[in-house]
């Protein structure tokens, strides 16, 4: 069944068991792409990951839709994940991210980064075509939320984010040496805030290395094998989910 | 430093300490695509895991390297994993190869199965494009060997596949209800030969499942959202390595 996002619950009219979609962009797609007409159903998510089922009541200059049944959303991982990358060409982005949203991220963060091959003053980035891309798998996986994006941000400006229990950077020299630390985190991670660094095509350089040390970033390897900076994000991010959701009793 | 596949050791010349590669596909690349001179230096790997670091001692019809130093790889995964997957659309199985290869996969099977969109009669496969992509992704990412690809068969023949210590299903339905049941083998899979399947786009249907289900396939979910066919293997494979390579002590 088709999934409406939107980033609050403001379209909830909690006294008429109601939701009015007002906004531009889903009024259109109900009406003019899906074309849909009174009586069909179609499932509302908001971001403090209730689910409404709805049928359409009326179609106006809004939608009003009646509230059929309300769910609570338990499809989400148990932790909350940011996935920052270093700036990597448009292609390779979007590949990532819509595997990142199938596998649960919360968040995604490009960082322009001293290897990177692409630079921020040269980085257009497509935000509509971004956040459809988002939607899209969202509501084909099935999420309860849509994965955030935040627009491209310095590596100066990554190094201040500082709100997360647990800091990490993916490190080829850690996975060649077969460090156990991914390991000894795996049971740790639910209900967390996680940041984890994926450097980008040229890896990550020594002076970046040495201030995300400084920086209370983690070094975890991702195995022996030297993964492309498009797979290490689907490894480390399938990994860190399978800990939260196996991990969960 | 360039990575040379080769599916035996009959390269090698142990009395005189040597490798001489007459290969055509081989000698074309190192001479006219590399252009390499004597002196130069590259890698020959051979399927028993050996790696050979040698110079180049001469091009004539054939090239000779001399043999400066032997290692035993120590990259590949302690286990033997194969990956079938339901036949999709050739870029999404040349995106799905290119990412187990890298992740350290053993084999890659596509299976014709009840819900392909695409079917064996019509199942055109580029052979030769599918062992550029696989050499080319081996050496990205520094492999022992070449990840073997088996070439499409029937659902039947699959079915027949006997060879495994364990053989799974990915089951989306598994997933949703949280069986547990992949974190119960991930510390046991160290030196075992792994069979997993993973349905194509329109996935699994319920008569293949009881069939799989007769034929000692365990079902094993992964995670709460759905994962499109070219996601699944990617998450199964990196779990599945993760458990080889962190659980080895």
């Amino acid at each position: 069944m088709q999934r409406y996002f939107f980033k609050d619950n403001s379209c909830l009219d909690r006294l008429n068991n109601r939701i009015i979609i007002n906004d531009k962009e889903n009024f259109h797609h109900i009406k003019n792409v899906m074309r849909m007409k009174i009586g069909d159903k179609l499932i509302v998510c908001t971001n403090d990951m209730q689910e409404y089922l709805c049928e359409i009541d009326s179609i106006t200059n809004n939608v009003f839709l009646n509230i059929l049944e309300e769910h609570h959303n338990t499809n989400e991982l148990k932790a909350n994940i940011t996935i920052a990358q270093g700036l990597v060409r448009r292609e390779k982005k979007e590949e990532v991210l819509r595997r990142l949203v199938e596998l649960g991220a919360y968040q995604y963060i490009p960082v322009e980064m001293e290897r990177s091959i692409v630079h921020l003053n040269k980085y257009n980035e497509n935000i509509d075509r971004i956040n459809t891309i988002i939607k899209e798998c969202s509501e084909q996986s099935e999420r309860g939320i849509l994965m955030k994006y935040l627009e491209a941000i310095s590596f100066k400006d990554f190094i201040k984010l500082n709100d997360y229990d647990y800091k990490f950077v993916c490190y080829e020299e850690s996975g060649r040496s077969n460090e156990h630390s991914l390991k000894s985190y795996l049971d740790k991670l639910k209900d967390k805030k996680i940041l984890v660094l994926v450097g980008p095509e040229g890896g990550i350089s020594n002076k970046e290395l040495e201030i995300l040390d400084n920086n209370g970033f983690i070094r975890i390897g991702l195995g022996k094998r030297i993964l492309r900076t498009e797979t290490a994000p689907l490894f480390i991010m399938s990994v860190l989910g399978y800990g939260v959701e196996f991990y969960e009793d």
